[in-house]
This record gives C-alpha cells, sequence and structure tokens, in this order.
C-alpha cells in the first residue's frame, strides 16, 4: 500500500532538512519538499533541490515565483498602499499566501494529505500558512514540526550531525530573518530589549542612511497604479522592484523598526527593510492624490486599513479581502502618470507629478491670472455645510454648556 | 446713535491694514483689530496693535495665544496623530479656532456684530473662520473683505498709497504663507505647476536635509501621551514644540509636498514645514505601539481619519469632533514612557522605547529562555480563526470558484 | 438664429406647466418637456405629453424607464441594504439619477444647454438633480424655476388662470408627496409639528397594519442578491417589486415615519412607504445571513452605511459611489436561495431559508448527534483571542485602575 | 493544609448542580457556587442557594443583580443602539459581564483560583465567561466541566440518580434558553434546519402578534439617553425594562429569528425575544434622530457596528469597549425628551417626540409661513459640494469612460 505523503515547504536550512527525516519518523509519510522562489536571493535553487533529495525526500520541487509574486501579490499591496500599523508593507505576510499556493499545487501533483511548514508557535506565519492551506485545500492538513512535533534547534543540530545531514550545523545567526523581494525582516536577539538600537548587521537590503552617495532622480511611470517605466524604460514589476531595491537600498530608504501586534495577542519588536516597496509606495500614494476623487480616496484609506489586516492575519484567500480587492482595482482606473522622486539619504521626496488623468485643474487653482473659480459660491457653501453646527452651538449657547472662552487681558 | 462695530482677524499685513478702513467706508461700522500670536514669529505684538490703530481701527487688541494654542489645539492633534491624506499635520487648521476664540471674546467685550477676516473666497481658512465663528457665536455675522468687498491686491496697493497708510506695498512675496508654532504652510506662485520642484527659498523652519549637522539625540519622555520631559528636563508642551522645531528643524525634519484636496472641491498644491509636530508624532506612534491595547490602536485608526478630516474643515468645535475627543482622550491613559530618537538628515528615528505600562512582555516576545508563550494553544486558535475562510473555500471549490492556481513545471 | 433650449423634468402638475411658459418668458428660451415614468402612476404618460405641448413646450418627451429604475437602481439599493439613518430605503434618492439622465440624453437630443427642474431651494432634490446632471453633462447648466426664478405656487396659480392653462388650480394637496415603485415619501403640512401623528390619508401605498387581512406566505428566490421567483413564478425586478409592493401593502408593511437629517443641514420630518422595498430588504438581509461570510459581511455594514450616504446626497454617479458598486456586487456572488416569510399586520417575518450556496453547516452547529465541531480547539482560541485584553487588566492591576467590583452581601 | 477551591457559576440546573460534585471528584477541590439573578425569573433565589448546598457545595452565594444588569448594562446597550448583525440586541452577551463581576469578586472573597461555567465548548458563551473572567482576575484559571471534565447531559442524569442529588433529571427541554431581564435566546431543536419556522411553544415574553389586544400607547422620556419616565411616572431602569417587557410582550414585539454568526466561526440558528428591548431601542433611536447633530450620528452608527460585536465576542471589559463607552456617553449629552409609542400586533411605532434639546427647528423645516430658510445659499453649496463629482466626470467624458446612456425612444 502507498504510504500517505507530506508536502513540506522547504527552505534549504537546517530545521526543514531535518524536517524531512524526522517527519518521516513520526508520520511514517513520505515528504516531498518544495521550495519557492519570492526573491529571497541566497543559494540556487538548484542546489536546494538536491539538498533536499539527499536529506531522503521522495520528491523535490522547486519553484521560481518572483515574477508571479511581484505581479499579482506586490503589486496588489501597492494599490491598496497597504502598511500594518502605518509603517509595515506587509513583506513576509505577501510572500505566504504565493508559497501556499505552491504547496497546494504540489500537495495535488504528488498525492499528499497534509502540508508541512518550518514555523513556530507563537508567530504569525503559521497562522498564515494554515489558514492558506485550508483555505485553497479545506481538505487538507497542516502540520508544524517545531510546534508540533517538538522539533527544536538543539534536536535539529544533534539530528543532523547525528545523520550527516548535507547542512551546516555551526552558523548562528543571533537574528531570525525572512526575506523576499519585496523586502526583509528581522527579529529576536538583542532587539527584544526595547531599548537597544538595531546595530548595522542587521541590514543586507539597505546602506546607511547617515553616508549616502550623491543624490538619485527617478522618474517613475505608473499605468493604473502598476509602474510600468523608471526613468523611460519599460519595466515589469519584478524589475520595478529590483530596480528600486537596488537604486533606493543604496540611499538607505526603507528601514523601518516598530513594535508591532502580533496576531496571537502579544507586541513584538520587529525591524524590516523594503527600499523599494517604501519608494515605489510613496510614489503612488502622491500619483493618486493628484488624480483620485476627494470621497474615494477618503473611503479608501478605510478600505485600506482592513485589507492591510486581512492580509497582516493571513486572510489573502478570504471573502472580504477579496471584496476589498474589487473596491481597490475601481480606484486605480485613473491612477496613470509619471512621479519624479530624489531618492537620497534615507529620504524618497517626491519633486514632481505630471498625468494626463489628473484632477488637478491649474485655472481652478491658481491665485493668478486664468483664475476660473468663482468665489461667489463660497459664502451658500459655508452656510449650508456649517448649518449643523451652528445649531448645534446655538443650543450649547441655551443650555449653558457653549465652549470656555479666553478672558481678554485689556491692560 | 453708537455704530455697529466688526472685529477684524488683524494680521499687521498690506491686506488686513487696508481693510481697517475699507470696511469702515463700505458698511458705515467701527472696525476692532485682533491680532492673535500663535507663534508664528515677525513683528511685536506691539508693533502691531499700533498699527492697527494708525490705520484707523477704533480699539486694537493682541493676545499671546502660545501656550493656550499648544496645550488646547497641538497636544490633541499629537495625540490623535491628527494629519490629513496621511501626510499634512494640519497646522493652518489648528490655528483658525484658537484664533476664532479670540476673536469672538473680542467682539463680546467690545460689543461687535460682525467678525472679518482677510481669506479669500476659493480657500479652507474663509470655511474654517466662518464655522468657527458661528459655531462660537450663532448670531454673529461673518464679513470676508476680499471676497465680499472685493478687496484685491491691486485695490490694496493704491488704496494705501492714496491714504498714506503706514504698511510697505512694495514688498512682493512670490507665495502665500501661514506660520505658528506648529508648522508653516506654503502656496500658489511657481509651485502650481506640480513638476515643479521647491526651490530653497520656500523653506524656513527647516534648513536642507541634504547637508545636515552631526546626529542629533533626544529623548522624550510622554505622560498620557502629552510630551512632559526632552532629555530629562521638565517642558511645557510650547516648549517642547519649540525645541524640537529647532532640533528637527536644523535637521530638515518635517518638509511636505503634497497635491491637497480643498474643502471647496479642488485641488492645490501645498509646501509644508512642521518639523516639531513630525518628529513628536513619530515619537507619540511609537510609543502607542508599545503601550496601546491592539484593537484599540487599530479603530483610533479609523478614528483619527476622520478627525483629521473634521479639524481640516474647520469644525473643531462640531459635537462629532468633542465625542471623537473623548475617545482619543480616554486612549492615552497608558501613553506613557520614553522613546530615544536619532534627527538627522530629514529623518526623525526612533530607536529606543521603554515605559513602565508598557503592553510589551518580554518573556513571552521572546525566543530565548524564559519563553512563557503556551504555543499548545496555537493550534485552537488557528483553526477556529480561520474557520469562516476554510467554509468559504469548501464553497468556492463545490462551485468550481477557487483560486486559480500555478501549474508544476516538472522538468 | 436659432434660440436657445432649456429641457425641463415635467411632472405634468401645476408648477411645471406653468414653468414651461415662465422659462420661455424669463430667459428666452425654448422648452424640452421630459417626463419620466419611474413607476409614479397617476396620469397617462400621453396625457402629460400633450399637456406640455398645449403650456407651450417646442417638444415634449416621454420615457417608461420602470424597467431600468427597478433594474439598475433598486435592485443595487437591495443587494446593499441601502437605507439612511437605519430607516428610510432611499425611495425619491433612487429616482432623481435615473431621472437625470433621460434629461440629459434629451438635452443632448434636442440641443439644450440648459436643464430645469422644478425643486425648491432648501430641500435634498435640487442637489440630487443637479448634482446628477452636472456629472452626467459636466457643460450643463441647471436651473430651478422655483429657487431662481421666484416660481411660487400662488405665481403659479395666478399665472395658469391668466394664460388658460391646461391644469388644474383649485386642487390643494396638505403634502408634498413623491412617489415611484420602491415607494413613496410624505411631508410638510402638520406633519411639521413633530408630535402629530400621522393621519390615515397620509397612506396611500399601504393599508392600516392594524386590520390586516389573513396572513399571505411568500417564497422569494433570489440568484446574486436579485429575486428572480416569487412563490416558484419567474420574475423581473420590476414585478417582483410591484408585486410585493401589493401583497405586502395590503398587510400595512413598510411604513416609516422619521426624523431626518437633510443635506442642507436642517432636520426634517419624513413619512415614508416601502412596502415592497422593506419586504424585499428583509429577506436579503436573512439570506445574507445564511450565506455571506462573517467578516464580509460585518465590513459591509459599513459600505452600506457609506452607499446609502452618498445616494441620499445625489453622488450617485460619483467615482467612490462606483467603487462600493464594485465592492458590493462582488459580495452578492453566492447570495441566492429561497427566503419564505410571513406577510401580515405590518410585519414581514422570515419564517425559513434554504440555499445551494448556504455557509451554515447543521454538523458544525447541532448539538444533536452528527457534530463535526472539535470542542478541545476551543481553549486555546480563547486564550489567544482574549490575550491582548487579559495583559492590559493586569495593567489595570497593577495601576489600581482595575473596574470597580461588587461587594458581596454575605448576610 | 487547605483545598484549593472553584467558584462556579451556578443555574440551578441539573448540569450546574452536578457540576458542583463532579469537580470535586475530578479536581479535588471544594466548589463555591454563585447565583446572579440578571431578571431570568424561574425559581427562588433561596431555594437555588440551597440545593447547592445538598448538592455538595462548601459555599453558596446568590446575588441580587437585577438593579446592577440594568443600569449599567443593558442602558449603555440602549444608549448604543447596541444590536449585532442589524437584530441581536445583545441579550446574552450583556448579562455575561455582570455575572462575571460577580464570579470574580466571590472568588477573591472565598479564596478561589479557578472559576467554572457551564458552557459548551462550541458557543459563544465560554468566550465571554473566560475572557470576562481573566480580564477581571488575570491570575485566575478557567474551568468548563462540559468541554474540559466531558460533562455531557447522560452523564449529568445518571450522576445525579447515582448521587440521589435534589435535582429533576426527567425534565427535558427540547429547547436551549437562556433569559434575562433584557430578554430571552432559545436555540437547537428543530430549529436546527432553517427551513423550520418556530412554532408557539419557543416563545414565552411574546404573545402572538397575530392576534394583540387594543393598541396600548406608551410616553417615555429619557434623561440623556436614559428611559427616566413612562406615561408619566418615574422609573428606574430595571423597572422601565419591566414595564416595556409587559407591554410590548403582549402585543407580540421583539422576537427576532436569525441566522447568526459566532464568535467560533460557525452559523447558527437563533431566537430571541425582546419586548422591552426593542420597544425602547426603537424609541431612543427617534429621539436621536431630533436632538442630535447629523455627522455625530453617522459616525455614531460605525461606533455602534464595532461596540455591539465587542460585546457580542465577550469583550466587554476590553480597553477598545471602554473607549468606545466614552464616545457613546459624549453623545447621549442632549439625548433628551419624550417619545410617544403605539405599542401594537408586533409593531412599536413612533407617533410622536417632544424634546427641549431638539436640533429640530421648525422655522427652518416649514414650507408654510416663518420660513427662515435662505433658499439663495443653495446654489453655492450645490456648486461646491458637486464641484470634485463634475471634475471627475468631465474626465470620464474625455476618457470616453462616461455613463452609458438611454436611447431617446423619438416615435
Amino acid at each position: 500500500m502507498a504510504k500517505d505523503r507530506v508536502v513540506l515547504a522547504y527552505s534549504g536550512g537546517l530545521d526543514t532538512s531535518v524536517a524531512i527525516g524526522w517527519i518521516g519518523e513520526q508520520t511514517g509519510a513520505e515528504v516531498v519538499t518544495v521550495a519557492v522562489d519570492v526573491g529571497q536571493g541566497g543559494e540556487d535553487l538548484d542546489v536546494i533541490r538536491q539538498r533536499a533529495l539527499d536529506c531522503g525526500a521522495v520528491e523535490s520541487y522547486v519553484a521560481d515565483a518572483r515574477d508571479e509574486f511581484a505581479e499579482e501579490y506586490c503589486m496588489l499591496d501597492l494599490q491598496a498602499n497597504g502598511v500594518y500599523m502605518d509603517a509595515y508593507p506587509l513583506v513576509s505576510a505577501l510572500s505566504r499566501p504565493v508559497i501556499v499556493k505552491h504547496l497546494v499545487t504540489a500537495a495535488r501533483q504528488f498525492g499528499a494529505t497534509v502540508v508541512a511548514h518550518g514555523c513556530t508557535g507563537k508567530g504569525n506565519d503559521q497562522v498564515r500558512f494554515e489558514n492558506g492551506i485550508t483555505a485553497l485545500g479545506p481538505d487538507l492538513k497542516c502540520l508544524s514540526p517545531v510546534r508540533d512535533l517538538a522539533l527544536t534547534r538543539e534536536f535539529a543540530i544533534s539530528y543532523a550531525e547525528k545523520h550527516d545531514l548535507p547542512i551546516e550545523t555551526t552558523k548562528s545567526n543571533p537574528f531570525s530573518i525572512d526575506q523576499n523581494v519585496w523586502g526583509r525582516a528581522i527579529e529576536t536577539g538583542y532587539l527584544e530589549d526595547l531599548w537597544n538600537a538595531p546595530t548595522k548587521d542587521v541590514y543586507s537590503y539597505t546602506d546607511d542612511p547617515a553616508y549616502p552617495p550623491l543624490p538619485d532622480e527617478v522618474v517613475i511611470e505608473f499605468d493604473k497604479g502598476i509602474p510600468v517605466k523608471i526613468d523611460g524604460r519599460d519595466v515589469t514589476p519584478l524589475q520595478a522592484i529590483e530596480e528600486m531595491n537596488r537604486r533606493a537600498g543604496a540611499q538607505g530608504i526603507g528601514r523601518i523598526d516598530i513594535v508591532e501586534d502580533r496576531m496571537v495577542g502579544i507586541k513584538s519588536r520587529e525591524i524590516y527593510e523594503a527600499p523599494g516597496a517604501v519608494a515605489l509606495m510613496e510614489a503612488h500614494k502622491e500619483l493618486e492624490r493628484v488624480t483620485m476623487d476627494r470621497e474615494q480616496a477618503r473611503f479608501k484609506q478605510r478600505v485600506s486599513l482592513r485589507w492591510s489586516e486581512l492580509v497582516y492575519e493571513g486572510q489573502w484567500f478570504s471573502p472580504l479581502k477579496r471584496s476589498l480587492d474589487a473596491f481597490i482595482l475601481d480606484t486605480q482606473e485613473y491612477v496613470s502618470g509619471e512621479i519624479r522622486m530624489t531618492l537620497h539619504g534615507g529620504r524618497a521626496v517626491v519633486t514632481g507629478r505630471r498625468s494626463e488623468t489628473s484632477l488637478y485643474d491649474f485655472n481652478l487653482a491658481t491665485y493668478d491670472e486664468g483664475d476660473s473659480f468663482d468665489q461667489s459660491h463660497a459664502r451658500g457653501f459655508i452656510e449650508l455645510t456649517g448649518l449643523t453646527s451652528k445649531l448645534a452651538a446655538a443650543r450649547d449657547v441655551k443650555f449653558g454648556k457653549g465652549e470656555a472662552m479666553p478672558k481678554l487681558n485689556l491692560s
């Protein structure tokens, strides 16, 4: 009789390499590994693929999902201006659903009934993986070897050494790191003391903004909220992010250091680097200010808050997230045009905007010649927009509850 | 029979100096001027006071409202994290209600039935003044000499020269400027072309961030959302803002350049400088992340959006604004502690936080020894928080509307 | 040279009949009338058409827009559960945009540059007409003869008599009434005293609920939020509304009596009758409870509030309204199934629901045999969803700010 | 050494009577029972008190919390207009926190470290109890004998018979019922089939609305959102609810039958009766329409949604709930006056309102003599409130994306 199969999200690192054998021992199932390239850099996918086989995987699958990730996940975050807690551009949260898609596809392809991941039991990523997996495969079971099979780091080291696995066990990283093309997340270690400032070794995508190279001027052209040209050259979404990562990273743009509310109810200290994401979002937001209707933009701020919470919480494939997508995409119809920015010393500063679909009307705005705004409308507008407050104020006066007023100092 | 009286918001400049006489001529009323110091700098209040009398005012009142403005207006904006369109810390919008209070007080004191201001008919400030005036004095009438009595700049120059008023008529400023201790607003001129970058002469509160002095480390202590100490020294709200204006301004922090949706329905280009406000708000937001409950913080984001819209629109004294204040103040109960920041080259970067009332729990957050988080709760949590999406997903599958899945590339 | 032309929204009544000639006299323009049937009943369209010509119109156009109104306006309100101030199903507000469409179409067809309507200067409908007209024809001018050309009722009577217009001038209605297939609005008269209860003559679409006929059971089948069958028979949206108007109206369902906040800043007393709308919405809401995901439904409540405000305020054609439509339509994907209701004595009570796309899972919900809900997940779920409040509570205790507790009465 | 003690929420019924002994057997602890009267009716508290002792409790405490419940819980729900899913006035959800307060007080008084309740593992009440308990006593542990100690109904019957407990074991109720003075909740049984209508035996607080007595006119006077007089007689909050329960219940008002989204992720069918709550809320909402500022009322609708979700989810003592309370209480400042209603045949219909603090201004609203509304303001108001949509519409036209327009049928 065929053995059960488990699909394992495989990073190529110590923990998931050990998990291949450990899952097999603990569950009796065969392990199929899946490694997904979302732009995290590091080792070659083929090396990772082979290592999984060497560690005992019956199948080892690798996927280059960089364009898919950029086009279907990062671009939606850009269009949504999606940040969590006013700061975090959802770096890890965005990559989980695309990885999950490949895991579930592999589970179907290779006949697995369980999907395993390397996350612990106190972070967000376990929730994002498992919510994503059950959303795409409601019949699939989830397994976390770290949480459910007691796969601690100490155990992993001794297991790897005992079984002579082709993976380094001596390298000790002071931080826990997750990275993809949209950004990089760093936590734990001495950062757990909130009074400690990050040291230089924390950063990898960005250079020190205190010692920047010369200012870098860039013109980004958007079409319906998506960057399509940089300095006049056509770019794909992936290329746009990569180029902006390089150029904004060189200027030290996109470092974030916050205390964050996790899904599981605790606060944690998180450092992020997202040079491309931060610079692109700054440009996108200003283009929206030029091209988007006021009330649409105001409601979109509320939608963005809820969208970001949902994505942070692993609800990428949820019904509400999809309905919010419909709203967001509708708002992007006219978000087209060029933004000129100066990248320098940690700052991405918009200096010019140009759009065929602008709602800015020079003749209405100008105080110089050509002013077409009819000021005679103002009085009626003010009277009627202010009427409700005026009636309420008259009531306050009637009941002696008016605003406390300053005393005149008549010297 | 006594003449009617008009209280005029007086800046000491050409337009309002001419308005003193012009209002008299056009309406037959006596003019009482009121000049309010909200930290705008410039001429001495006594000089301004005398000029009004020299221009024909029957009474000339000046008020130092700097502490009042800082304590009752700027601090509430800080506690609210109030910014309009994700960027503008409401500089001019905040000063209008405090000026209005003094205007209405003066109207009562001096027996005036009309309050006049120097705003045009296409900006926000006319609305803020007039909504504020009718909210505090529902019986008072409003008058805008520029809008209602055709007081153009050209007319003002010829009127001043003809009547030999003690005010300069030759100085021509390329910009329209409004400033107070919370910040500075600049518009019009060549900035009306959205593709033009601001030139250096636009700025006054901030030095060029591209050539900063050495980094400046500051520790700000807050009590219930209000800064009470800087680097260990006690400060009043006004002192806190002034010191941060100086220190953050020297580093080029707080420059803002956006296209903005005005109340009257048009978009306009606005430049702001608010070094102290931006730095203090950055610190305050991080302290909230450390001390505020997650759901409280999330809803406060929505409240902040509405609060900022109301303040931008001159609804400071409206019933909704006051009820939102009640919410905001309740959330600040525990927003106390110290924030360490580095001010440098346009960036105000939080590097440490320390609070007796923190909700960050090291033992729950750490991945090291002492971890008190019980990971066994995670599975039940994930199962039940993910259940609604799982049921929805199963329905999608049943009706063939599941997510489009990637193809495995099995080479 | 050709004369200018004005398109006039024509009801066939006294005011707009007089306006035909009066507009001509006052502006020198030719008048083209447009009468739109949105199910208001009353006179035959051909009679109305001829009367306009007899009153001096150069062209008289009538349109049967009943199906268009039901399909594109009423159904969207139903899908949105759109009510203003928790009560008013937007009866008049919904009909204005469809009438506006026909007015603008006629203006293009007949070469008019101005569109006129019969509304006064203190109601909502002037805003809805004019906002709609400028949204569809930004170049068109608006004219309100009542507001702008001093066309009072007294003047209209004398004008009609003097010119011998074919319109009755003696009939005096104690109320101001607007009606269409979605409902009926009644205001003014003795209802302006808020303590007065409505008398029987106010109502026309509904019989007295205090003396109902026998209960009427109805089964309504929805497809994606739209009623498609009633008691097993296929219905168009118009037929569904008409049948429910008849059946729910006979039971006295859908009477509404509220004090309402108008756009222009005042409160007014309004009576509505909307038997079909109220009964259909009750059914639709319950079907949503059965078929819609929890978080989607919660956010949709917020969207519904904003959508209703926008529609009330004449922003049907605004960018935000359209983006909210995209959200709403996305949520209706699975809102299909049958609702059984009992209509009786003013109540439309759902008694059964049945849906292929239900998210109700009997096996998860039941407390009897077959229960598939795993209660062991509850503890982890409660621990982690309650953790933030627990940490906040521990802080309250630490700072002596815990909840005031009752004293035990140990007798 | 003293034994550990467990405080048990005691109803006097079979399950919790058996739990007294069963907890003792399973945990070795002594059991202290607490029975709280929140107006649920049924047995005398002294009888319940004695039964607990007879079943083995070492202490048995009973508390009459009816006034406390009405004043501090039900009144806040009334002021908030708090309903879940547009329908459910939070009957059970409101009573849990007041019961929890007495449980925690008793735990302190009697030296218990664990608090136990009789809820199952798939409902909302377990969450409400446990979140409440840890919010008031972060150090306390929670225990659910049904969920955690396998206390099934079958086991309870055999245990009671075996130990000869003074409690009936034969009575079998087809439903699961919870009731208090604010209302009554009924679930399970044949109601789990969504197509089944409720039968008459489901109801107890309300008579059949199809056969009502004569109409009952009532005048309710509110002070700051709280009912203080009924038909001119002073009432406490408890008396107000009780009287309205009786009078509205006799008319069959307040029956609710919905499919509801539970916290644990499933949908369930729920029937409620809340005659007093529904009638009082209808009156309160209309009084708000008369006395509350428009924008305040609009935002309060959003606050009410979130408040209701929090209360439904057992977050009564959470920081956000308290901050929302601050908002809500601030809005009630002027919600004072009289509402006249007719109660009849399932309907509670407001027929008159009278308030010293009304914002309704007859002279602004009337179309008759005395009209003080200046219609000349309307044009400017419409021009500027419509300007953003007009600009957006002009852009649509420019890019050929204008609204699809009807064709004129020129026969």
